[in-house]
């Protein structure tokens, strides 16, 4: 039998789970997840990643010798030739009886970490090299990949361009303090560090003999060099990494996160709310209906998580439940005004039960939105046309308002259990009222080439950031950031 | 008419440009790109970025006053309202006969600098943030787009998870001392710095506590991460922005550049070479399907260009010559010993007409890539099976060689007029060999997680790293890396 394997094609697990051709030789290689059985026949889970789903390969004892069969340990790979047949047994529709099988490599039990029992979150964590090899991570990260495709199709059908922002980049515009500075210069040697000779900065690091021969940051966002994109293309979208250093080390923060964000020409906020609300409903929609298996499995996990809560922590929904509610429903639109609004004629207003104040003119705190979202209108909320004064300097000033309860035309998507999942706005492509802005922010010079798009030929433009990390959390129902990414950067963790 | 564009439904240029539904009121927006006429009517060339072609807009001066017609310059902005209708002239099918303009944003012809004429490539990129809205820039990253997402494509319709390797990375191991370093640290103001307090790095920052605990570096590949997750998923690929500090001002490199890396598992050499044909002929393919005319435009600038040249410079053939050159031919697949041999052999050797010297266990030069690649064979070559000595030492050592003769299974795909274009190899999966590697770099300890996948279920897997602007350079014909990619990083260059 040796030479089979030579000749006969490998196919993917997943094919061959959902293959109706029983009774033909195949092969196929994996890793084994699961091993049970007795002194006559073995019965070994083979994963190899194509699926949730392990193949069932049956090893009769009689077959494969004892030396062979005590290799056959979790996190081994092997190659196994034999027959499909369909399968007896629960859980499974078909397996394969083995003829052949090889070693490929071994994983010694009282080595290898993953071994199957239930590990903390925190474990795997600090085995990320290791995890993707669990039955939870395999499921996250095809969900992973699952959403990404689903974000470059839908853009591509819709004649967005995927345009690419730089990472590195000279303007600290967004990054309030928050940025993480690159350098090329020698920092633990700090002798060997060119040094500025006269002058008020003198003895100071001289920053023109840097790489890019000025202070250069890692982006915060996209978002300006994608509006230069569009006010040429028509309409483009970034995806990929953001960089914020930010000191929180909580459940809901990365160092190093992914950002989509398209920017449309000719939209104003009401497209760009149309569109967000669209984006989103397809990318979960995406997911259901391609990765149904692996939402299966973290809804299984969900519920039993859930159902050990403490009542008043409990999720209302299942997992699929949830995403099936967000499709079914529109999402609430209503202006930061009247959630002020509703949020002071609460009970729960009434009854003191916010922690944090609420008047016009306050960023919304995380409980406020919680509230809206979950316990008010119990449904994926728009907020819209906030205070001038707590959004950034590029939203579009609304006309016509009373003084001091100006507003712009921003737009914040707020999902249950997620809260802020999307931020957004129609951009100010008016130059005097941009550069008023830009002016009192001391940020007109540096901005040169941002202000010059409204000098020459500015159009109404709209756009959002989703945070992607955000958008898979809601869909795999995972209550921690960091295990929604394959390597997560934490303060003080920037391991693998 | 002046409510008819509040009802109409904006409609891309591309839309209107293949609709056959003529004498029926349209609307768009866009910006001029060109203008003609006299005194009776005038001609606006209209773009929004759908397309590479304009639609013209037929302007009779009855229609529209002297003041309005005055502001249709070239990077204007306007809304068009009018009917659809079978053009006379030459060069299109269809054009807009205006009922209504409005001026949506002016675009002064004493300022804007993006006239109607010919510009440096060297003066369009100092104005990078508004080249895009040229013909020639937008046809480049519309195929950039194209290319991106066919990447996605590709890789999601054979199974391949799209894998989100770090950016920051504590790991230096491929970095050769041209990472850009990340910190936290204000280093304009050193004396702000903690210092270490005692030991033989007294007086040096103290890296423990900066914002990772340790130093970190921009990721010049995601290559060690992806086999993680090959070795789990079975297939991923990563496609982002790699960074490396190298001081090089030519028109191949940058400082920030994008790379596809796919890793994947139970993949020998010969699998690995199959798949990078199979996948660069599937993008050329795509682009030449999907963006025939932005290649056609490019086409007819290259072949114009290239007329202008000194002979022995001219480029033999075409663009989409070349491509389809590329399309009908395999690549030709020879061992590094033979292509020595090959250019040993060759008159251009014995005339000495190499400037570098040819000898088994040097590292090819530019010069013999391109004897081999388009003198010799005529076509795109991968080369394969390299002296381990120049090799990375993570690539799978051959067996059975004569010592001082060690090869590693290692293939370099060479393309005309680009050279190498793709580097990759199977990876040594056994953990002996590798970590002799290792131990020899003195990175065993740094790579503790990389060793841990040979030592748990070891597969045999390969992977390849593709240079994605360099695939666009061969696409697009264009000759400096820096016009196709939005805002290239250089020395001393991150402007926009």
């Amino acid at each position: 039998m040796e030479a089979i394997s030579y000749i006969m094609k490998r196919q993917d697990i997943k094919d061959l789970l959902e293959s109706k051709e029983f009774d033909q030789p195949v092969h196929t290689k994996g890793w084994i997840r699961g091993e049970r059985g007795n002194a006559y026949v073995r019965f070994l889970g083979l994963n190899d990643g194509s699926s949730i789903q392990n193949i069932q390969v049956v090893a009769d004892a009689e077959k494969f010798d004892e030396n062979l069969r005590k290799r056959f340990n979790v996190g081994a790979a092997v190659s196994v030739t034999g027959t499909l047949v369909e399968s007896k047994g629960k859980g499974q529709s078909v397996e394969i009886v083995a003829d052949q099988i090889e070693i490929l490599g071994d994983a010694d039990a009282e080595q290898y970490p993953i071994q199957p029992k239930a590990h903390s979150m925190e474990f795997l964590r600090e085995n990320a090299h290791l995890r993707s090899r669990t039955t939870t991570f395999g499921a996250i990260f095809r969900l992973r990949h699952a959403l990404s495709f689903a974000i470059h199709n839908y853009f591509n059908e819709r004649r967005f361009y995927y345009w690419h922002s730089p990472i590195l980049t000279a303007s600290d515009a967004e990054g309030a303090g928050e940025s993480f500075r690159v350098t090329n210069f020698d920092i633990d040697n700090f002798d060997s560090i060119p040094k500025i000779a006269e002058g008020e900065n003198k003895g100071k690091i001289d920053n023109t003999e840097d790489f890019f021969g000025q202070p250069t940051n890692l982006t915060v966002s996209g978002q300006l060099e994608a509006e230069l994109g569009a006010l040429a293309l028509g309409r483009v979208y970034t995806f990929g990494p953001t960089f914020r250093a930010e000191n929180s080390n909580t459940a809901r923060h990365l160092a190093e996160f992914w950002m989509v964000e398209p920017e449309m020409a000719f939209y104003d906020l009401e497209d760009n709310m149309n569109l967000v609300e669209d984006f989103l409903k397809y990318l979960i929609k995406y997911a259901l209906d391609n990765y149904r298996k692996d939402i299966e499995f973290l809804d299984a996990k969900f519920v039993k998580e859930n159902s050990q809560k403490k009542k008043e922590e409990r999720a209302e929904m299942g997992l699929i439940e949830k995403l099936e509610f967000v499709l079914a429903n529109d999402f609430k639109r209503i202006t930061y005004t009247e959630a002020i609004d509703v949020l002071l004629k609460s009970k729960h207003y009434k009854k003191g039960k916010f922690q944090y104040d609420v008047k016009w003119g306050v960023d919304l705190q995380s409980e406020h939105e919680r509230f809206l979202v979950e316990k008010h209108f119990k449904t994926p909320v728009i907020l819209y046309n906030y205070p001038k004064d707590i959004k950034a300097f590029y939203m579009r000033q609304n006309d016509g308002e009373e003084a001091g309860k100006e507003t712009v035309a921003a737009m914040d998507v707020l999902f249950p259990g997620i809260g802020e999942i999307v931020g957004g706005s129609q951009r100010e492509e008016r130059l005097d009222r941009l550069q008023a802005r830009t002016d009192e922010m001391g940020i007109t010079e540096e901005l040169w080439w941002y202000l010059d798009t409204r000098k020459f030929g500015t159009v109404e433009h709209s756009g959002f950031g989703l945070g992607f990390e955000r958008l898979i959390l809601f869909i795999t129902g995972m209550g921690n950031i960091r295990d929604v990414i394959p390597f997560p950067r934490t303060p003080k963790n920037a391991d693998f």
